[in-house]
C-alpha cells in the first residue's frame, strides 16, 4: 500500500514518517496487515532529514491546491494522514489563511481521496480546540463542540467533512482530536501552546523560556511518542469499531502548569526552572484558556489508543532524544 | 434600515417580507425599533406577487456569487435573514450542490457582510437536521450535533461559521434550528420532510397524497405563521441575551404522523383522510428517522420565542390561508 501524510515535513509528520517506515506495514480494509510500499509527503517545503530514503517521497505544494494532492493519491493511496494545518496562534491572527489551509485544504484533500472512488482510510488530526466555552470540568465523549477560536472552529468543520464524506461512502475517515503536543523538539511555533514545550526545551538547553500562561492554567498533554503511536493506532482500528461517530478524544495526561515545571525541577534541577520567566500575555491566555484541561476518554480506552504515564516522563523522553 | 432577504422568493422569504412590510420596523443594534426602509431580496428567480411594493429590491442572483452578494449588502443593511438553501432531500442526492449553495454560499454571504465592517445583524436558518444518530428521546439544548445528512452537515458548518464570524465581531450572528414548517401551501418540493405538508394540503384541496414515512414517525413541526415570527424575534433578540451560544432550538411541536393525520380527520372529516396513501419510500425513511421528533427548548423559551398551539390549528390555518 501506499501512505499519503500531509504536513509530513512538519515535526508530527516526520516522527510519523519514521516510526512507519520502521514498522514497514498498516492494517488493510480487509483486516491483514499489508507492507507499505511507498510513503508521498505533500507539505510547503521539504524535509531534507527524510530525503534518502527510496520509499518516500517528497511534493512540495500547497494543500489547498487540488492538481497537488489529485497528483498525491492514486488507487493504490489507502492510508492518508492529514497532518497539515495552520496552528492555533496564527488561524487567530489570520482569519483568511487559517479558512483557507485548514478548511478548503481539508476539503480539497477529501475531494482529491474521493475522485479516484477507491474508499481510502483518512486519518484526520483534529485537536481538543474543537472544545470551548461553558465547559465542564472533565469533558465527556457526549460533551458537545463549542469551540472558541478559529482553529477550533476550523477543525469541528474539517471533522464534519470526515464524518459526512465517509457516510457517503466516499473515504473511510476518522478524525482524532489531539492532545497538546509536548515535549515538541526545534524551535517555538505560532501555536497558542508553543510555550507547553518551550518552558521544558529551553531550560534544558540552557536557554531563558518565557512562559505566558498562569501556573494554575491546566492543559490536556500527549507526548510525541505517544501520539504516533495513537495516529497508527486510529488508522488500523475497522470501520466497523468505530461506526457513524467518526471522532475520538485521543487519551492524554491532564497536568498544570505548575505540575509541568515541578516534574522538570525533578528531573533536571532548579537551575532548569529558573530559567523560565513568567510574563502573561492576554492573546495566548485568552485562547488556551478556552481550552479543556481534563478529560474521560473512555470511548478512546474502549478502542484501545495508547497512553502515556507520568510528565515526568514526557521530560526525561525529550532529553533522550536529544 | 435595509434589510437583506437570500431565498426571499420561496415560501418562506415571501412570508417573512410580507410580515416584515406589515410590521414596518425592526430592532436595531442600540435596542431601539427602527422603521425599514427596504428590503433586499436575493434568489435565483424573482417572485412576481412581491413586485409592486416600492420597498422591495428583487436582485434574481445565485448566493454562491460574490459580486452579487456584494451588491446587496450595503453599509445600511443591519438585518440580513439567511434562508437560501438546497434542501435535504436534493442535497442528499446533489452531494456538490449542496456543499456549494449550503456551505459556500453561507460564507460567501458572511464574507459580504464582513467586508463592510459594518457588523450587520444575521439570521441564519439552520435546521433540526443539524441533530441525528443516536439521540436521546427528547433533545435538549445541550445535545451534541451529530447530523446523519449532508443537509444536516452543512447546516452545522453554517452554524459554526456564523458562530466564529460572530466572535470575530465580523457580524452579529444567531442561527435558528428551524423545526419542519408544515402546512405549506403550494406544490411538493425536494425537501424529505415535504410530505408533512403534503399529507395535509392535499387532502384538503381534494387531492391524492402519498406519506413516504410510517405512521408512528415522530416529528418537531412548527407553523409558518409562528416560525415567522421566531425569524423576527431571533433578529430582535440583543447580541448580549444570546452571549457566546449562537445556536438556539426553536420551540415545536412534537406530533406522529398518526395525530397528524387524526388532526385533519377533526378538522377535515374522514373524506379528506381517505385520500392518503401510504407507501414507504426508503430513501425518505432514512432522513427523516435520523431527525430528532422532540425537543425540551428550554433556551428559546427563557428568550421568550413564540410556540404554536395544538396541530388541530395548523390544519385550520392552512386552510383559512388558501
Amino acid at each position: 500500500m501506499r501512505v499519503l501524510i500531509t504536513g509530513g515535513a512538519g515535526f508530527l509528520g516526520q516522527a510519523l514518517t519514521r516510526d512507519l517506515l520502521q514498522r514497514g506495514r498498516l492494517r488493510g480494509a480487509d483486516g491483514s496487515d499489508q507492507p507499505i510500499e511507498r510513503i508521498t509527503i505533500v507539505d510547503a517545503a521539504a524535509a531534507p532529514q527524510l530525503r534518502d530514503t527510496d520509499r518516500i517521497m517528497q511534493i512540495a505544494g500547497d494543500v489547498t491546491d487540488r492538481a497537488t494532492l489529485e497528483s498525491a493519491v492514486d488507487t493504490d493511496t489507502s492510508a492518508v494522514f492529514h497532518l497539515a494545518a495552520v496552528v492555533s496562534g496564527q488561524a487567530e491572527a489570520d482569519f483568511d489563511l487559517g479558512m483557507s489551509v485548514n478548511v478548503d485544504g481539508t476539503r480539497t484533500l477529501l475531494d482529491a481521496c474521493r475522485a479516484r472512488g477507491h474508499r481510502p482510510r483518512v486519518v484526520f488530526a483534529s485537536s481538543v480546540a474543537v472544545f470551548g466555552g461553558d465547559l465542564p470540568p472533565v469533558v465527556l465523549d457526549t460533551t458537545p463542540l463549542t469551540p472558541q477560536s478559529s482553529y477550533g472552529v476550523q477543525k469541528a468543520i474539517g471533522e464534519l467533512l470526515v464524518s459526512d464524506y465517509t457516510r457517503k461512502g466516499f473515504i473511510d475517515g476518522r478524525s482524532l482530536r489531539l492532545p497538546t503536543v509536548t515535549v515538541r523538539p526545534g524551535k517555538p511555533n505560532a501555536a497558542a501552546s508553543s510555550f507547553a514545550s518551550g518552558i521544558i526545551r529551553e531550560p534544558l538547553n540552557g536557554e531563558v523560556s518565557i512562559c505566558p500562561v498562569d501556573r494554575a492554567t491546566r492543559m490536556w498533554v500527549i507526548s510525541p511518542e505517544t501520539v504516533v503511536r495513537c495516529l497508527v493506532a486510529g488508522h488500523d482500528l475497522s470501520s466497523e469499531a468505530l461506526g457513524h461517530d467518526r471522532s475520538v478524544n485521543l487519551p492524554g495526561l491532564s497536568v498544570t502548569v505548575d505540575e509541568m515545571v515541578a516534574a522538570l525541577e525533578r528531573v533536571a534541577g532548579r537551575e532548569a526552572t529558573e530559567r523560565i520567566h513568567w510574563q502573561p500575555d492576554p492573546r495566548i491566555v485568552r485562547l488556551v484558556d478556552t481550552w479543556p484541561g481534563s478529560f474521560e476518554p473512555a470511548r478512546a480506552r474502549a478502542l484501545g489508543f495508547p497512553e502515556d504515564g507520568a510528565f515526568d516522563d514526557f521530560v526525561r523522553a525529550y532529553m533522550a532524544g536529544r
